[in-house]
């Protein structure tokens, strides 16, 4: 399987699973059955509330000699919660011990927000609010949560370290201070959200890029987003099926190829073992140059990820 | 004439004149006429180039007796090569001398990029390049820039300070160490980049926002950029042309008023006296919410002031 050397000098698969919104109740079974369709990069975050069942289905293929903790790429997120220096480490062997392993493979600051720390036996995990609807900033800086990003690689808690959700700006910033450079960004991006400008950005300070939301629309449409819903899906879109009845593909194939032919990394979820084969077999074939342009063209820079879509509030606008 | 109150506590007046473009051959006079048509908020920069000139026309119109010192409100901006904590108030002393005058009331970091330093004897103002077309990154970190600003307040250098194209992921981290906030933040605005929510953040946070380039393409066209030249001009937009016809005003003035009535600090430029006075003027009417709704609705994410729009690299996009 295809992977990228990052600039950490581990290689990561470039194909991997995505774990947000997997539901509790099936996600050890999804895990294990993800690492049975070949998959061995597990895309994880504390936010998405289930890394206990992750670690759950990680132990069962392990037990039953599927694959090995080494052949796995395990990968999960910092919460905002803990962005404080100090909260960084204690969070981390947490998040360690839900997984049942003693290393991660890549740790990511999930957004560049940083809010008051919450402990996790009040709530766990603790989303976007202190209480109520009330945000609640902490006084950490992006530079004071790196350091401690940095100092997760030096005590072998994480093999590498990156981003998530940052824009260029605050980008060039960290470049500035950082001792250990971010291995990669993962970012929203799909066929109505290109970013050229970013992937150029990162390609040039040798970042690896992650995509997520491959399918734009279709990871948003149940939290009701107007514009989510309104869209056409690009999978039911006539260019896209167009496109890859040619090829004799799915149109998701053809998404995530797409994706992939740009030089990023995806990690496509899905519960039903079937797709989960469509998905990571999605680099079996190659889009004409030409192809790949069209998909490009469906470029109008929509974003569905950013906080204020899922809760009607003006405090925290991330991406202006 | 409207003022705007400040987080430091000072009165910005909502009208200004810019100074981007304007001719060194013509500056000094034009700065004179501004004064004299009643501007009173002076709007510089280092990398306009015309410093020198600003502070003759200023030192005419203060020798005439047409305005004091104290009532002016005088801005600079930082240039990206002097962002070095060690550079910034050398740099901000010069400026001075160039304005002829003992203190800022407002300087603002000009962009959110650390260039290397170039000695103002070899190239002034130095521009993006370090030699030929290469950008050489400083190791300045914002934090470390944002320090060196506070204290020129401390020391009587600059009554206020702030920032220019900031982003929201950049302001929010600001926002965490500063210990003087930033009284501004001056962005490009007009009805084809809208900015609404990066607005509400600012608002928010209590950060008065000033707009440039409130005519959109008009201020790009000299620069040949495609989409500023392709595009129809405000001005000559039918939609705006009506809702002038309808104030008695001209659509310079509507798109001025609508920027105003948002809440916004203006700083137009012109060189014309019978301009400068139409400008100066756009604030004498109110438009209705319907009419600043329907220009408000001509957004499209559309910036035009972005360093690779002017110069073909991919090194160097700051809004992605």
């Amino acid at each position: 399987m295809a992977t990228i050397r990052l600039s950490s000098g581990h290689q990561m698969p470039q194909v991997g699973f995505g774990l947000w919104k997997v539901p509790n109740d099936v996600c050890a079974e999804v895990v294990y059955n993800a690492i049975k369709t070949g998959y061995r990069l597990l895309d994880g975050a504390c936010d998405y509330g289930n890394e206990v069942e992750c670690g759950q289905g990680v132990a069962r293929a392990i037990k039953e000699g599927i694959v090995k903790r080494e052949e796995l790429f395990i990968v999960s997120k910092l919460w905002n919660s803990f962005h404080d220096g100090d909260r960084v480490e204690p969070i981390v062997k947490k998040q360690l011990a839900d997984w049942g392993v003693d290393y991660f493979d890549l740790y990511l600051i999930h957004f560049p927000v940083a809010t008051e720390y919450v402990d996790p036996s009040v709530r766990y995990p603790p989303g976007w609010f202190y209480e109520g609807d009330e945000i609640r900033p902490s006084k950490a800086t992006i530079q004071e949560t790196w350091t401690a990003m940095e100092s997760l690689v030096e005590k072998g808690l994480s093999k590498s370290i990156g981003v998530s959700n940052f824009q260029a700006q605050l980008l060039y910033d960290l470049l500035r201070y950082a001792k250990i450079r971010p291995a990669t960004l993962q970012v929203e991006h799909h066929p109505y959200l290109v970013q050229q400008e970013l992937l150029n950005l990162a390609k040039k300070e040798g970042i690896a890029v992650t995509a997520y939301s491959t399918f734009g629309p279709a990871s948003f449409k149940e939290f009701n987003m107007a514009h989510a819903t309104e869209l056409t899906q690009l999978t039911d879109d006539e260019t896209i099926k167009a496109i890859a009845a040619k090829y004799n593909k799915q149109p998701s194939q053809v998404l995530l190829r797409w994706a992939t032919q740009r030089g990023l990394a995806i990690i496509p979820k899905s519960t039903s073992p079937a797709r989960m084969k469509e998905n990571i077999e999605s680099s079996n074939f190659d889009l004409s140059e030409e192809d790949i342009a069209t998909i490009s063209s469906f470029d109008r820079g929509l974003r569905f990820n950013q906080p204020t879509n899922y809760f009607p509030s003006e405090m925290l606008w991330i991406f202006g």
